[in-house]
């Protein structure tokens, strides 16, 4: 099995699959009990916590854990628009964002909520200069994502906090799911005020998750309820999802640090190659683009006839992000990008993890040419 | 160990965590890709969707899964209440309430909704009549738990459901997360449209829950994005933690069956020896009270010391609830029942589970004596 579709979800490391276990097994206490063998699960949740922090360089009590991606978009968007509507109801995002954003901000809206959506450029990136023309007196919160699921564009955060540093009113909120381990990120440096994890994303568990909020920015609960983290997110802690969170978090930035270049390597092989194949147009820009999203669209092709076709030859990669996937084929991003429908109905996202090798790499290139071609006799 | 504290949080039974790794080591394909590594994640998702309905006699299409039953509460209170206002903002709930439906009601209450909380007898029980006299034309939402977890009393589902029945506008929710595997509830017959379970209260893993939406009962979704779950609660499956959930329901309800005469009479021993202890005030009530839960008093005795004096002797038992156990001493729903601060602010809950033992209540019972001799001592 080939598994290039590391963008929906990881095969979880088995070190962090033991942790998980460990907790569930033996330390399974409620971290709010009064005795100290919650006292043991609490000891071990605020250990991740503080893990989590440092491997982010933030605070420890910038930290709320939550159930995955989609919670933490929620919460920050919709938890900073009801805790700082007095100040105003506009919110800037752009035309790109996961659909956890841009459905939450959409809710919104029906709570009379104003929303400004900035356009991307041909290679799916917002411009700073266009964000800030449609800052108003009544902003109160600014979305954009780090990279991109769907083409791998690295949005300029760094710019846009510098601008939203001079509006200390506006608040900032990223979506880091697709960058963690793979795009470098400076949550201090970058001026955000909330940022969203999602641990399978980087070969944690499913339905585990952390949002970073920076300290003393307000934001109201979605779940209410006993007061756990700091009343930001009710619910009994999940301590094995938090400490596997950590233990993820640590192993793909030693990877990181250790295996980028690897991981750049198969990346231009991939890139290469793709550029080599006859009716192949890679969609993904050549700067500003992350190492393990590659995009391309074969046109006259419907990109889930060919998803199909690879899995046949044990080759898993996706048409545009999983979870829109089984609902359309026409990539939202590739769209918003400009491209044609015939292009944006045909991409297929191939993405990498650390652990997808060279050999990988040229048997994918080899199917891909034969399945254009087969595909292509089929069709005449 | 002895463990008297399964309402806060039970063991993992080992089987439970083997499916979950099974399920999260091979099987981690994100349900929604197009591919069939993700048709097999998606597979083990609906099986263990129509296994988890079939052992609560629903259908599998009324079936949501959520992080938990914080999240399920929410998710029922503020999605029924948000989809439903145009036919009225009122909703009626009782004072005795876990904090995730309480405070859930409390964010709405800052969303224009009017709340009335009907109050309970001095046994912790409610009044069909009084819920009766309270409903108005604009009552859009009842809800009521089903067994309270500080004091295990079994509210009368069965007829607010009938009373409810004659009001098709207004919804019927009901937190059944105590009551799972110990104290029988029939959610057709009660007439309930929401109904909240949370997996770690019967030894599945925690962050894994389900909410019941009766068919074509309309709610708002809470997590809004990818569209999974039908729209409800969108998110990457926690499939790993579905499957385990449906697995530990099937193991509960296999003993609630099976084991359901030893529970009860390790109940009535309990029981019976704390009635025996000089000083002790039992507050759970005879009738229409769960097996697992006892509740007393030890008027002039703190509770939270009591709670480390037997940590001392290796057995683990709560306050009032775990989530508020830190946060205050009196116990709210004895405040409710009328109970003085005396004995509301000095009470203890012990919590069992099937695999407790008679030895272990024996235990317990003289541990329980001497610790009041030794407290009394030490206070003179
Ligand atoms: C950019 C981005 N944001 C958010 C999410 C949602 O995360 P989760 O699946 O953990 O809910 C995803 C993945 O689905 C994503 O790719
Ligand atoms: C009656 C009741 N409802 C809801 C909850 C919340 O469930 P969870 O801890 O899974 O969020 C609890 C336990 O904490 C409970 O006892």
């Amino acid at each position: 099995m080939i598994y290039f579709d590391n963008s929906a979800t990881t095969k979880p490391f088995p070190e962090v699959i033991d942790s998980f276990v460990k907790v569930s097994a033996e330390y399974f206490g409620n971290p709010s009990s009064l005795h100290n063998f919650g006292g043991l699960a609490e000891k071990l949740l605020s250990q991740a916590r503080s893990q989590a922090a440092k491997l982010l360089s933030v605070q420890q009590n910038e930290i709320y854990f939550t159930s995955g991606g989609t919670e933490g978009n929620n919460l920050a968007i919709k938890g900073a628009a009801f805790a700082n509507n007095k100040s105003g109801r506009h919110l800037i995002t752009t035309t790109i964002e996961h659909p956890s954003v841009r459905e939450a901000i959409k809710q919104l809206e029906s709570f009379g909520f104003d929303v400004t959506e900035v356009p991307v450029d041909i290679n799916g990136r917002v411009n700073v200069k266009t964000i800030e023309n449609e800052i108003r007196e009544d902003t109160i919160l600014v979305s954009v994502m780090h990279v991109n699921n769907e083409v791998g564009t690295i949005q300029p955060i760094r710019e846009i906090g510098q601008l939203l540093k001079q509006y200390p009113k506006i608040k900032f909120h990223v979506d880091y799911v697709q960058g963690v381990g793979k795009v470098p990120l400076n949550i201090n440096d970058c001026h955000i005020d909330f940022c969203t994890i999602s641990a399978h994303k980087f070969h944690g568990m499913k339905g585990t998750g952390l949002l970073f909020v920076r300290d003393g920015v307000k934001i109201n609960p979605l779940l209410n309820g006993g007061g756990q983290e700091k009343n930001i997110r009710s619910g009994t802690e999940n301590v094995a999802g938090a400490v596997s969170l950590a233990k993820a978090l640590r192993l793909i930035m030693e990877k990181q640090q250790k295996e980028f270049t690897h991981l750049n390597l198969i990346s231009k092989q991939l890139r290469e190659g793709l550029f080599k194949i006859e009716g192949v147009a890679v969609n993904t820009p050549e700067t500003h683009a992350a190492p393990h999203i590659i995009n391309f669209s074969i046109p006259h092709l419907k990109s889930e006839v060919f998803v199909h076709a690879l899995e046949e030859k044990d080759i898993y990669v996706s048409t545009t992000s999983a979870c829109s996937s089984k609902q359309k084929t026409i990539s939202g991003t590739l769209s918003a990008m400009g491209m044609p429908e015939e292009r944006a109905g045909s991409a297929i996202r191939l993405s990498l993890s650390y652990t997808n090798t060279v050999d990988e790499v040229n048997t994918v290139l080899t199917a891909i040419k034969q399945t254009i071609e087969e595909l292509r006799k089929v069709m005449k």
